[in-house]
């Protein structure tokens, strides 16, 4: 048994949909990137098997947006994510799963839960992503004994109810989305190598990319700008240094551009 | 006083959230594209003075998708719309509205609606966006009287809850759209010329578009094929036709290719 401390369980699991909005969710799918290596979050409630996306119930009185972020700081502890909206789940039954139930939700939160609550019925959730630096981040679990871990992207667990969908197209849309909004400013150190900004799209789009016609695009676009600095990395290698240009950085999100890649 | 006829308004006003989400709804952006012209379809309920997106509520029984299609139909009388859910709408009191009450729905659908209904709170909504050609098809409203009209995108009226902010976020959706999926195919005639498809793209890109550079890509993106045959429209005119490569076009979409204009 737990002690209650955080009002919003007692107010889910007791209140129902006085506070919340009944048979609704979100879930984030938080990407963490490092060194050529794309990583999800995912945690793990004790009375469940199997991992999960960091996800909740929202309040009447906040968005979506705010809902999302609300639970990723409660969930993992981590704060000001970009998070985006990608798309919304409705599959009914897609939230029935094995030892989820009144019973075991009763334990964990040391409530009686009403076996005809909504959370174990069709509940349809909006899927939200972010995209982060995994090594500059220490997720924590909270009350719940929650346990939180990043998980590489190639070799995901099976997760509960529709979340493996839920990543995959979280995943479909990151793809996407880096055509129409340059992504790096947050991932790489404020000078970086065209070998660095390279990496970093390769993993993310999963694919070969040539490096040279990469590099051009970049600079051609505005979106890069070379220092007349190196980084030393070894006795026959220096290469140049480059910064982001924040100004067409904006100005790109702003206007739709196409960043082909 | 009107007859009701329709299970669904019944089961919604009166039921309540039994048999539908409560709190959640969709709502329809159809754009229609013909000569040059954008419009959005809109209907219009005899009890609110302003116009509004053909929406409803989600059966309990079928995903967000389904219900999209079964409210266009319902609503509009359209079929067989290719339906792209495109953002989901949160803002707390994003349906609060001069006019919409139990007291005024009560009157349009001859029931008594409970004033403490959700459908008068917090609702949250699904956009979608489909586009057609909008001279095929002939809007129809339904049993309550709602009309149904095209409206040219440039000059909308002032319409219902946040249904504005709606289109204008359906419209920038479709302008990402076009450099991910190619459009047309259902659009445009068979067989078309050069200046055709331009005009399409350059409508709701809503911007000049060079068309010698856009035919150009869209030849070498193998998206569209010239034959051995002219449009004779002119006694000095007679443009070349063409036609959409369906293979390519389909793996396209498939292998998430951008298409640049």
């Amino acid at each position: 048994m737990y002690n209650i401390t955080h009002s919003d369980d007692n107010d889910i699991l007791a209140a129902g949909s006085q506070n919340y909005y009944p048979s609704l969710s979100v879930d984030n799918v938080i990407f963490g990137y490092h060194e050529k290596k794309l990583k999800v979050l995912l945690n793990k409630w004790q009375v469940l098997e199997k991992w999960m996306l960091p996800g909740g119930f929202i309040r009447k009185t906040e968005t979506i947006e705010q809902a999302a972020l609300r639970i990723v700081n409660y969930r993992t502890g981590l704060r000001n994510l970009y998070l985006q909206q990608f798309k919304t789940f409705s599959k009914p039954n897609r939230n029935i799963e094995e030892n989820y139930n009144h019973e075991s939700i009763s334990k964990i939160f040391g409530l009686d839960v009403d076996p005809d609550h909504w959370m174990f019925k069709n509940v349809i959730t909006v899927g939200f992503f972010a995209l982060t630096e995994y090594s500059r981040v220490i997720p924590k679990g909270n009350i719940h004994s929650e346990i939180v871990k990043w998980w590489d992207i190639k070799n995901l667990p099976d997760l509960v109810f529709d979340h493996n969908e839920i990543v995959n197209d979280a995943l479909n849309a990151l793809k996407l989305f880096i055509h129409h909004h340059p992504i790096g400013y947050e991932l790489l150190p404020e000078k970086f190598t065209l070998p660095e900004i390279h990496s970093l799209y390769e993993t993310i789009l999963d694919r070969k990319i040539d490096i040279r016609n990469f590099s051009k695009k970049m600079i051609n676009l505005g979106l890069i700008i070379k220092l007349d600095e190196r980084k030393n990395i070894g006795a026959h290698r220096s290469p140049f240094l480059y910064f982001f240009n924040k100004k067409r950085y904006d100005q790109i999100i702003e206007e739709n551009e196409i960043i082909v890649i």
